[in-house]
Parts: C-alpha cells; structure tokens; sequence
C-alpha cells in the first residue's frame, strides 16, 4: 500500500437534516402553489437485509438510496418519516429478539436517536400508532406522502412503504417522488464533500493500477489494487462493479459482470479501459481512464486516445448552468468524428454523419450522467422531458440543461465495435463515409474512454477527479514520476 | 503486494460433470430402492441478476449454490436439466436482445455449449417445448424432479424452478432436495482442491494482515489487505462478510455487518480477532485468527488463546468418520472449561459445568459446521436428525457423525459477552462457578476464536488451513519470520 495522505472526513448528520430540510421546503412550496394544506409525512421505508437465495449467507447492506438521502441510516429494517409542518423527523428501528445483541451487538433506541440525530426513534411495531398520535390532531386521518414513481434509467418503480393498518390513513402516492428526485439533483456542499471524497480515493487508486500495471498480469488484478486501495482509505463499497477491460474487451461497455469477470491476462502492446469507482458514506465516484499496459501510446492508440480527450475537454469547457446536456452530447460526438476524420478513418461531410447519426457507432453510450448516492443517479427526465429515440442519443440518461449543483459525469468514448461496425458497413449509405481499411486497422486499438465527474458552477464547472490525463503526463506516471494531489492547484 | 507462489488452478468442467453424476447416481438408487420407474428430469432454475432497489444499480451476480454444484455457470439468467436415465444435461441460457453484445459481450449458444460442457444448449423461451420432445418418449408425461426443501441454517425454503407451461408436465417436489444436499455434503477430490486453493489464498492473506497490523490503524483497513490479496489472487467473492474485531469488538460474533462496519481504531494492547475467508470458483474458505495488536501476548491474552487452541487441537486430534459433531462440540466446551478452571477463572465441577450448560456461557456458538459452495454448506440436518435444545447446542449447524469426505470447520471460541455473563450471574446456582473478579479482569480481552477447515480422511482429518496458530509461531510471524508453505509440509 503506498503512502497517501487520504483520510476520510468526518460525516455529520446534519448533512441529512438539510437533505431533509430541502425536502420540506420542497413539498410545502409544492402543497401551497397548489393551494392544498400544509400537512403530512413523507413517510418511506429502508432497505431490508437479504439473504442468498435459501442460503443463511447475507449480502452486506447498503441502503436503498432515497432513505439513506434523507435519514443516513446504515442498518436493514427501519422506516423514516419526516413532518412537513414542523420538519420534525421519526425513525422506527427494527425490534430485535433479545438473544440478537451476543450475534450483532447492542442496538438501542437511544443509539440509533444519538447516532442519527432525528428527533424521535421508536420500534416499527408501534408505526401505526405512533403515526396515529402524532399525527392526528384535529381528529383528521394523518396523510403520508409515500414515494412511489419511476427510476428512469431502469425503469423500475420505487415501492411505496407499506405496513399493517396503514388503510387507517390517507395515502398520495404521486407527490413525493418528483420532488425528492429533484431534491437530490442539487448537491449541497456538505454531499458535495463526499462525492469529492469519493474522487479523492478513486483517483489515487486508479493512479496506483497505473503504476502497478504490466503485460502477464490478469485484469482481476488491476481490480484487486483498486479494491484495497479503496477501502483502506475507508470507501467499502464500490459504486459499481469493477471494469477492468484489456485489449479486445475494452470495446465490451459493461465489461467485468459475472459472465465476463475481468479474467483476462494482459499483453504487451493492448490498451486498458479501467472504469472504477469507489463510494464513501452513500455517495459515489465514477471515473475512467485508459492506456496502454506497457506505459507507452503507440501512434493508433495516440490518436484514438486524443480524440476522446479533446471530446472530454471541448465539452467541459462548455459546461455551465443553462447548457443543453443533449448538445454537449452532439458536440463530443462530432469533435470525436472530426479527429476520425483527420485521420482518413471516416471521410466525407461531418454534418452529414450527424444527421446520420454515425457518431453513434463509436460511442454509443450517452455522454454522461447526473452522480450521487446512485451512479445513475435519479432525476434524469422529469416529468415532461422525453427521452431521445435515435441511436446514441437514446442512451443518454438525460438531455436536461445543467443548473448549478448538479454532479455529472463526462465521459465520451471511441470504440471498435463489430456489431455496430457491421451494420454500418450493411447500410450503402452509411458505408461510404467509412474507411474500411483503417477501419480495419484500428480495430485493435479496441475502445478508449476518458471520465471525469464534473461539478457545475455559477459560471461554469469544476473537476472533481484528479488523474493524469494528457499523454505525457499518462506515460510520466506511469513510468515513476510524482502526480500532483488536488490541494496543490487552483481550482478551475 | 508481497510475492506469493500462489496461481489460480484451472477449473475443469468435469467437476460440475462429476457432480452431475453423484446425483444421476443417487436418483437412481433411490428410484430403484423405492421399486419407482427409473425416469424423468432433474431441473433447476439458476440465480437471477438483482438491481437495487428501483435503480439500475446492478450486484455482481454469484450463481445460486445448488445450480453452481451441477452446472458451474458463472451468468444469471439460466435452467439446467440433467435426464435421469441417460445422465445426459441441458442447459437453457437466456435470450438476449441484439444489442446486448455492444454492452455485455457475445454469449451465444455454441459458446455456452463449450464453456460449460453440456450435451445440449437451448435457450429459456424454447423450455417445455426442447423438455416434452426430448423426455417424452412412449407417449409419457415427462416428470420433472424440482428443487424444494428447507435449509435448515436459514429456516428458508429453495424455490422449485417454474416456466410457463410446466402444468403439462409431472413434478416431484420431494424426492431432488434431500439427495441432491446429500451429494453435497462428500466432497470430490476436484471440489476439495478448490477449497484447498480457497484455503491457501486465505492464509497467505490472514498472514498478510498479521503483518502489516499496527495500533493506529483502521479495522477496515485490516479487511482491504484481505480482500485486495485474496481477489489479487482471483478469489473474487469473499465467502461471507469479513469480521475485523478488535477491542471489545470480538465478542460480538457477526461483528462486521453494515451497521457495524469495521471502523474502530486499532488500540495498542487489544486483541484483533479476524474471521474471514475467500471463495474460488464457488468454493469457499471460512477462516478466524485471533492475535494481538501489536504483536506479543500479555499473560491475560496467553491464557484465553491457549484455552481455546487447545479445544481447537484436541477436537482435530479426535476427529474421524464415525465420531459424532455433538461430542466434538462438547469435547470443546469441556476443554475450555478446565483451562478457565487451572486459572481460577471458574471453579467447582467440570462435569456439574457441562450439565448446566455453562460451556455456551463462553462459547455460544457451535463448534462448526460443513463447508463448500455455503459457507454454511447444507446438509446438517438430514430428516430424522433433531436440532438440540439447550444453550449452545442449538447453535450447532450439524450434529452429524463424520464421515470421509466431509469438509467441516473447526471453531472454537471464548469470549466474554456481557449479555451471557449477566445472564448466568443472575441465576444463583450456576452464578457460584464463577470467580466475578477474575471475570471482569478477563473481560477486557475480549474474545478469541481459531477456526480451521477440515478434511475428513479414512483415518482421520487434514488440516486445509495453514497459518501460525502456536502463540510462538504468531509472533514470530508477525515480527516478520518467514512462514512456511502448505507444500513443505508432509500432510496429516
Ligand atoms: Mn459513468
Ligand atoms: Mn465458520
């Protein structure tokens, strides 16, 4: 383990207070421009422990991701509720048998009201009650405001909390979710700290895969040292499994899962696509950087790697609040097709290839992404933004205009992928713009993409990831030389 | 990364094809004892990919076990089938959309078919149809014999695999489950030298973490030198949770989990107790050392170590086919007792002690329990055999007689748990064995545990684990002696 000066900061739950107090700020905007009263709960429920399949073994929880938002709660089994009249905040805690504490250690309710700061804590068989007594006054049924609503990434919808008696109160099911979702959009600093954290960690890591990195080794490797390195400096989970992708794999975009599970040995001579990430008290990082295994770019791999580089740089140089995701997305693309074509690898008017949505075929993943307590984190397309359905820009995982606060990833790419490939060359329109020889040739360069995640300012946006990025400065440290700490420069 | 000789052994599809053949076996016999007609199907439904919640958060996928043993797949999604009568197996592997190559890779019938050896691969949407022209001859309904039957660490049930038209065909749900956990119980010599290497990898890690061991230190920074060595060494999973207890720590026993995340500063003075294991191919290890921080044993902490090393020897030296688990367990408890006993730590009977069950006062848990692709390997309870009720005994996994071929661990443990100790000094009678003083002096070395995997042989056992376990050995170890390889040894 090499010497680093990292040490994860302190994390106050008034970090959560204040996502809580954003939300009611939020829903008491909301019920007053829509003229309804100003009562109810936002009533959600955590995570649950899980087992594997009939097994006892128990998956390590994490914590589903709009509760630990809200209440940073680390354990399976509890429920949050959050009063929007006077912001008060309940959590219920599961009731444990007496013999749990020998197995698990003594949890309490004055604990879990200590370590989570919310001001009250009771046992989730008194939710009905509680919420009953304290919500009621008036004689009137206590509405709970329950998050129900669509993951637009996945697709699947969140689980309104549910428990026994709950017909006993007045439910709405479709106000939370919008709201909270746009809560989390904007980061405060207090999460901003940790996402930067989580970049801190993550970049020095990948720095020592680059460091570590040569030909006979298996890529399972480089995931190894980006592992230990990470959870040395405290970052336990990872926002996402490992992507390590030497040679041909580096153009296999979700490259690592199970069926393909980084096992390749490295040569001599292939590029490596090293897509990793570490999380730190809920929030994530989500950084790539790619090069070659032996430290040095050959000339394909130059100009490949450049083209990608500029996308990544041109774009952030535009990022700043009022900007059109969806353009950044076009401009990468075409800066990438306009340094292809430089090179004889596509040749005719770029304008065209836009319009025939060729960039596409070279990177066929949107441009970036909103990150947070999710990698894809939520809050994409709001209600009345639809999603893209031509080839490139459908991947994108939102087209919105960046405001100030948003954490967003960069990350164009350039692969050589045979499907995708093939299918142009079936097109006779689409063919011609393709050099099918060079193409041919750099095939085996495979895919290189370059990854930042980028916070958005007042008037612009600053990088939150801090790895060696141009050739020369790749290639110095890949042979030994020093790489800068965030703290020595200015940020941008 | 210290220098290790340790290389991933290569991992034949005739495990899983041996596997296959003990159950054809075992059906058969079955079949045939209970004069039924030797036919039909055993079918399984594999392990599906998790999403988080309603993100897109994808969990790396680990196969379920039972599909894991027959088939060895490493990807979700997939049936298996192995024909009764002929022996011959199937495998459905999911369809996936054309453009699940570009994210995921190309994963086509004819690679699956070589990957895992099979006769035959179809996809999952051709299912009843490829089942009721292939098992139908002479005009038969063809029987499917389904996974169902309680896991008897969990209390869970495995779900029998299911498909859209499975009504049209006969189903067992009865006869696979017993004598499928039955196969698993005696290990081949190809799935014992995957715990072997299992074994190997996490002794050299344990090792690892002995050395690099300072006050100051994290308890999570003890866990990331495990599993960035043991994943270095393509040991991907863990085989459960990692349990860094340090301090009052080690005697919580699934000290760990998420609410309890191996964050406590490293004092010097403290005892670490270190339970953790890696997994190779499915194939697991579930080891514990328990040393002190900073590398020498007080009197205090040689006391309890050596009590517990002794129970840990004197059971393997006890240990062969015919020998029931509950004496094990018993002889533990007993040998733990009389240590306490030399030291005034407790007085008056031994025998008295062990009616009273005292023994769990100090060692809760049991002794161990069998081990493969579970950590806690099913198989413990076959039908007929009774849970004990009293304290301890419970908490035995098995209660079995050995039997060669069997891998089981061995744990023994002594801690001092306030629950337990406030417990038994309320009861009058049993509170008179203890000598309080000397327990609340002891009561800050917290708890101890050395936990090997054993082999049962013809004659005896061998020992899979190889670290330091005599107090001499650890510290010589972890004053940065060499320490020997498994290879050196003549074995057991
Ligand atoms: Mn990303
Ligand atoms: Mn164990």
């Amino acid at each position: 383990m090499s010497k680093s000066s990292l040490t994860p900061p302190g994390v106050s739950m008034e970090l959560h207070a204040g996502n809580r107090e954003r939300l009611v700020a939020a829903l008491s905007a909301h019920l007053s421009a829509s003229a309804r009263p100003l009562r109810g709960v936002a009533f959600l429920k955590g995570g649950e422990e899980q087992t594997r399949y009939c097994s006892d073994y128990v998956e390590l929880f994490r914590q589903e991701s709009y509760f630990a938002y809200l209440f940073g709660v680390q354990e399976p089994g509890f429920y949050g509720a959050v009063d929007i009249a006077s912001g008060q905040s309940i959590l219920f805690a599961p009731r444990l048998s007496p013999g749990h504490a020998v197995w698990m250690g003594v949890n309490t309710l004055p604990y879990f009201k200590d370590r989570y700061k919310v001001d009250f804590v009771f046992y989730v068989d008194e939710l009905a009650q509680v919420l009953q007594s304290q919500f009621s006054e008036h004689g009137e049924t206590p509405l709970l405001f329950l998050l129900y609503g669509k993951n637009t990434d996945s697709g699947n919808y969140s689980k309104p909390a549910s428990f026994e008696g709950i017909e006993k109160f007045d439910t709405d099911l479709s106000t939370l979710h919008p709201l909270l979702t746009e809560c989390r959009v904007i980061k405060s600093d207090m999460e901003l700290a940790l996402i930067q954290y989580a970049n801190d960690v993550s970049s020095e890591a990948h720095i020592e895969v680059m460091r570590q990195i040569k030909p006979g080794m298996k890529e399972y490797q480089l995931e190894s040292i980006f592992v230990g390195a990470s959870r040395y400096r405290g970052c336990r989970h990872c926002s996402y499994t490992c992507i390590c992708a030497t040679g041909e794999n580096s153009s296999i975009l979700h490259y690592g899962h199970a069926g393909a599970p980084n096992d390749r040995t490295l040569n001599d001579g292939d590029m490596a696509l090293m897509d990793m990430g570490a999380e730190y008290n809920f929030y994530g990082s989500d950084i790539t950087c790619s090069y070659p295994i032996n430290g040095k770019f050959n000339r394909n791999q130059t100009v490949i790697y450049n083209a990608v580089l500029k996308a990544h740089n041109d774009v952030i140089s535009h990022m700043q609040p009022g900007v059109k995701w969806i353009d950044m997305h076009k401009l990468a693309e075409q800066t990438i097709l306009e340094s292809l074509k430089k090179e004889n690898i596509i040749h005719g008017d770029i304008a065209a290839m836009m319009n025939r949505r060729l960039g596409a075929v070279f990177m066929p993943h949107g441009l970036g992404h909103l990150l947070g307590i999710d990698t894809h984190d939520p809050g994409g397309y709001p209600e009345g933004l639809e999603r893209p359905k031509e080839p490139g820009l459908r991947s994108l995982r939102t087209i919105r205009e960046l405001k100030e606060g948003m954490v967003i990833t960069v990350e164009p790419g350039c692969y050589f992928i045979d499907t995708l490939l093939r299918h142009a060359r079936d097109d006779p329109i689409s063919s011609k713009f393709f050099n099918w020889e060079k193409i041919e040739i750099y095939k085996s360069s495979g895919g290189v993409r370059v990854e930042s995640n980028m916070y958005v300012t007042a008037q612009g946006c600053k990088n939150l990831t801090n790895c060696p990025r141009e050739i020369r400065e790749i290639e110095a440290v890949m042979a030994g030389a020093p790489w800068h700490s965030r703290d020595t420069l200015s940020s941008t």
